[in-house]
């Protein structure tokens, strides 16, 4: 069965500039798509902040394999109630892919708990992709570096948790450098922060970039039963503990008390 | 100069429970704070959920170097607005040791991004600690375990990130176990979990607990000034990128133009 | 295509001792991989200290996915040649399961930079190995713990690097925990370390241990193509460098020279 | 009392290279010993491969805190018995500070249990060394980012183990990146791998380089007493079992033996 993945875009600049719209005529969120369904393994459908609950009701993300998540102008729009539903899907086990401006997202910085914030300078910049974890399922068949020659820079310190791995490490012609490619687990959700995709370039057009965010959807994919046990926090009565134990000293609680959250 | 600390306690059950009244006549929180007060090193004093701002108002959170944090009935009567500033104060540097029950306070769950639960059980079951990173700073001078006669049980699997390091693992009587000291860096600030202190038993008398307490505080503090460009992500103009480079392609932004967030 | 499998066995206590070969009458070896057999997805054989080069010569290995390894009663007979041999196939992309005694094991201690070592005690005592990583790959459909009734304890510190994660943590009736499931990723090649399977014990006839011996070498089983380059040190010439730059200051090197090694 | 550092060099082309020997007159290993000297806290002598046992016997170890190591041209002449030596005094707790070229020396390779490979050029290139961890301790109080004007350019992938943590990535001139400030912890030793100090640049002349070289000292220092136990496996007889248990079951081990090792 084929991975099930939502591109969810915020599709506002592929509606009001010119400039965006001439390079994403189907907006970003579709051509992302496109890319994925090139992959038989992959089904990719898409979903945009203009939608009913931003096109994420719950029914849908329970169906949801992998999340990929580009906003840019108004993180502020995304419904709390959203954030948080994807949140619990994220723990439960659904992949997120985050892309580019997403690093200011309600979602993602949610989820890293800290600013997520970085440097930027948008002038049509070299960036130079190193791969500096070769072998990482997410650099497959990736040359060693790849050049996107159009990109908004993005520079250290970025400020997110350390990550499980470091994949792509970019620099940039005008001398700074950004951990592009970073992974985290959060609860049963494997999450994948990639850095290129600045609306005014065609950086979704670019075939190795398609790589990686195949790549990406296919490592973020946890094929496991949702983890719907990370919700909870159950208490193991005395006389179902594993080992004998008789109970001792005083107590807060009576039996059967749910325990305070 | 001292380490200045703050223990925060929610100081709900010390008042409406004669167990707990009895056990910590003076308030965990103050138990606490003279534990750390024996290191000379040290200058603690206390907060409590019933103070004004649950007595963190801004400028005592700027001249705190690190915050302890004890809740369990009521965490939802801690204020967001107090969250965010202390979340804000921890990603500029201020340490912060989350303990017990505090596994579920909003402040540790806004800065793991996971929801931070675990099982548990409220028997007076002996806990053995033992120490899996000798040699780590929070294990300064104690044995290679050690045991509290009566505890409450947590047990695995406890939904928070990766750590930087595990410190401590705990065995149960009842067959359980938890990684009970753990530690991670958000921002500029460390965080050190420990599992210990259940208000109904006298966990927070015990020599080796202060032990760990006051290798916490002296763990998490970070000397270096507040790193307040957390909260910053800057533009760099192209007039003053370090490497020369000439603009290219087209923009969203005009020259000045904060970015979006 | 099915992953290979090598599985190595020592085949010493089996030949040598009643108990054993009484227990594992066709050899650990032999039994671990019918147990990774029963994966359609896997095609796994076996080799032993006893044969050249301890069946581990180089052509084989090349054609080895994941090797899985059982040492105990005489590390020191293995030829460092082999074991160099086996490194440079796990930074290749080669996948290792190191098994209980292994820990101690010339290629374990060889990746690892440690000293391996632990607490231990041969008696026959009650483990429960707790999932504190659900959903991890390696703990797949495994229930949240699971039992084994007869094992020799390990018990912290367990001299090994802060793992990439941490799947399993298991307690024993005599008081002790031990990190009995860790990761680690060196070069292409990904490490997994399980504690159990002692050899006067049936833990390898236990099916929920199989499943966890399956769900590892799937886990550790690195598709990509060989990754021979993690060997090489290259010069990249000026005249070839991404960038235009020129070549400035004094150096030690003529151009064509090897680096030092 | 000061950290007692000793900061070893291989003092070869200092002897034998007329550049090398203008820009250090003194030595390598001189210089960076003056500069750690500039900190009262720190008192630093010296070691070079000529000399007996290249300076390093056994009894001058045991009082060393922290070992910086500089070496290039002859790795290979550094005896395996010394390396072997100063690695269980790494696990036993003194920090190691590795340098440039030092990432191909035996004792680095030892403790990383990888192949420490990289790309290199010789080309007098510009670096410029980023902080991605501020506030880290060994960024102390250095800028956002410093430019090295002459380097020898190291370039990813960089084949070490996933580091604890991320301090420096090097931007150069001719697009390559590199992480050039890495931290792991090895039984109780810490290790700090940093990058630049190339024999024929005066970069250990800068005074923001003697800056990193002393954060490096005081981040790797760990006071604690020596973690001789590290070496040890001991047997925990059942009778001396923290819980009481029973011995099942058949066993290998007679009562007193030491492991297998």
């Amino acid at each position: 069965m084929a991975i099930r993945v939502v591109v969810w875009g915020e599709n506002i600049h592929e509606q009001t500039n010119a400039v965006v719209r001439s390079i994403y005529p189907i907006g970003m969120h579709r051509t992302i798509a496109d890319a994925l369904n090139a992959d038989p393994g992959i089904e990719a459908t898409t979903a945009t902040l203009q939608e009913p609950e931003h096109g994420l009701p719950a029914d849908r993300l329970e169906e949801t394999d992998v999340l990929l998540w580009w906003g840019h102008k108004d993180h502020a729009a995304v419904s709390d109630d959203v954030v948080e539903r994807i949140a619990n899907r994220v723990w439960e086990g659904m992949g997120l892919v985050v892309l580019h401006s997403g690093h200011f997202s309600k979602i993602f910085k949610r989820l890293m708990g800290t600013t997520c914030g970085l440097k930027w300078r948008e002038a049509g910049e070299r960036e130079r992709v190193w791969v500096v974890n070769p072998r990482h399922p997410i650099a497959a068949g990736l040359p060693e570096q790849f050049v996107i020659e159009y990109e908004e820079m993005y520079g250290e310190p970025f400020s997110v948790p350390e990550p499980l791995e470091t994949v792509f490490v970019s620099w940039f012609a005008g001398g700074e450098v950004f951990r592009s490619g970073l992974t985290w687990r959060r609860g049963a959700g494997n999450i994948f922060y990639f850095r290129a995709g600045h609306e005014t370039y065609p950086t979704y057009h670019d075939t190795t970039v398609h790589q990686v965010l195949r790549n990406g959807v296919r490592w973020a994919f946890n094929p496991q039963p949702r983890y719907t046990a990370v919700h909870d926090a159950p208490n193991v009565p005395v006389e179902s503990a594993l080992e004998p134990i008789v109970e001792r000293g005083p107590r807060l609680h009576k039996p059967g008390d749910a325990g305070y959250r």
